[in-house]
């Protein structure tokens, strides 16, 4: 029976009903959870203070689970980066431990590539995804396939069609590439630019989503990472959901579409859409660290790695 | 009479009538005022397409007018940055033009910093200041003054009030420092990072403003800054105003205060708050990369320049 520790780096959480769902559920999926003790820690917005959430990451990975499920982002490991120890992270990391989460978890995650080259696992939050009340639908099939089969081990590759390029027209078919897979939210990413946390990869294949922010707000940062030079260097960019904007009567047919546009006019790395991960009910699971292969048929977008993925820290 | 003419390089003008009120209030105030001839052209959000915007800027910093003064702000200067003629601008700046605006104008003032050392004017818009109907108030009469003295070369200084400190204490009593002036909106800064647009400033005063900006969004950006090395490398740090954002039930406590707390535990570097700038009616003007000399006795703030600031590029 895997372990599994449920864990808040971030925002508090406002509820215990969630949680206590998402346990109930990954219990019944056949691990065995356990709740890690500040797991419901309050200071101010954030799961405990400073210190209460940094002791919780060295925990857990002291303990050294199978999978270490992060319960909620919101905001709050910004104000770690500079104190996590980060070979005990990778040491659990390479030694199983999947490190499990997205949103504010980008910050875990790339500062772990950063510092140690650790692989960890973009993928679901316990609370917003296995602590969703049936009444609301309950925990999407997809994604608790997909997190099951990334966890033991069987996950070796995702699909999906792509989604920018106009109907009929197949502009990326017959893209092969191999790279490290990085990536996760394009304003955590972002925020990292500039600093030590942020990982120097070249020829990768880096993969975005963000919720909540303007068209504009999405160019803007991807023009940030052109202009940094971070966009021309990968291999290919996959774009996953950006969700939950709201329209604004100044854009006069401005959006998303054009965003991308205007980015793709800028860089001959080529971007491609529909990749299934961000805010939404739907998402994979995603080595991030892991070298990984990307082969484009038609629309069919296959990403692949090797079973090297799941053996966390590559020697 | 001075010369000022009015463009539009980022956001579209929903409305006609705020660019005619500014004609006129400025040409009332003494301007001999001239709008570019693509101030209104519309491109969805934007003020004309990339090619219109890039062409206007180039346009007014050849015709080297006394102010260049934007419109507004929005978003659209990142899409032209790499493609602005920075020599061209810097020129104009160096024979006397005063290069004005906020908001999405720092990208063209820390761009000119970051590629000709040019100075420029961090100070009001167009339309949002001179624009505003007697309705709604009209100009703010210090944003005004203040906009004639520094346009007609007499304002050397700007005092204030600072705003952090607890009642009755004053931490910064004493507080000597010179150094380069630069900085803006927090946002559009932090969108530089990492790109050849970012100046590359020690030893200076650094000012910040936002608006919309949740408090938790304002201390991520200040702590990427920090972890860049960008904080401690200044000698002080000069708040404006944070305005216009919305409380989240989450919050619990949280606030603007417990960000900047959480950022001056993490750097050395001063941070003082009360600075009259940003998305509010009443802002001072500052010239971005002018040498200036920070004082502080007991609570009030005076910043001073030379006459320097007035004679564009230092040689």
């Amino acid at each position: 029976m895997s372990s599994l520790i449920l864990f808040t780096p971030a925002g508090v959480l406002a509820q215990a009903q969630p949680l206590k769902r998402a346990a109930k559920r990954l219990q019944s999926l056949g691990f065995s959870v356990e709740i890690d003790a500040s797991a419901l820690a309050r200071h101010q917005r954030f799961g405990g203070d400073d210190e209460v959430r940094l002791e919780a990451l060295h925990r857990v990975a002291r303990a050294a689970p199978d999978v270490a499920l992060a319960t909620r982002g919101g905001y709050g490991l910004t104000r770690l980066l500079d104190r996590i120890d980060w070979s005990l992270i990778a040491h659990s990391a390479e030694h199983g431990t999947h490190w499990v989460g997205q949103s504010d978890l980008t910050a875990l995650q790339l500062g772990l590539l950063a510092h140690t080259k650790g692989i960890s696992w973009a993928g679901p939050l316990a609370c917003d995804d296995f602590g969703r009340a049936d009444a609301d639908g309950g925990v999407d099939e997809i994604t608790r396939d997909c997190f099951l089969e990334a966890m033991d081990g069987s996950l070796e590759a995702v699909g999906f069609r792509e989604s920018l390029a106009p109907r009929g027209q197949t502009p990326h078919d017959g893209l092969e590439a191999r790279g490290l897979l990085w990536g996760g939210n394009l304003t955590v990413l972002c925020s990292l630019l500039g600093t030590p946390h942020f990982p120097k990869v070249k020829g990768g294949i880096l993969f975005l989503e963000d919720v909540n922010e303007h068209p504009y707000r999405v160019e803007r940062m991807l023009l940030q990472l052109q202009q940094a030079g971070v966009l021309d260097a990968q291999k290919a960019v996959l774009l996953g959901a950006f969700s939950a904007w709201k329209k604004s009567p100044l854009d006069r047919g401005y959006d998303l579409k054009a965003a991308i546009s205007a980015v793709q006019s800028r860089t001959r790395t080529p971007l491609l859409g529909g990749l299934p991960f961000g805010h939404v009910p739907t998402k994979v699971c995603l080595p991030v660290g892991a070298k990984v292969e990307l082969v484009v048929q038609g629309r069919e977008v296959l990403l692949a790695w090797g079973h090297d993925a799941h053996r966390g820290h590559e020697h």
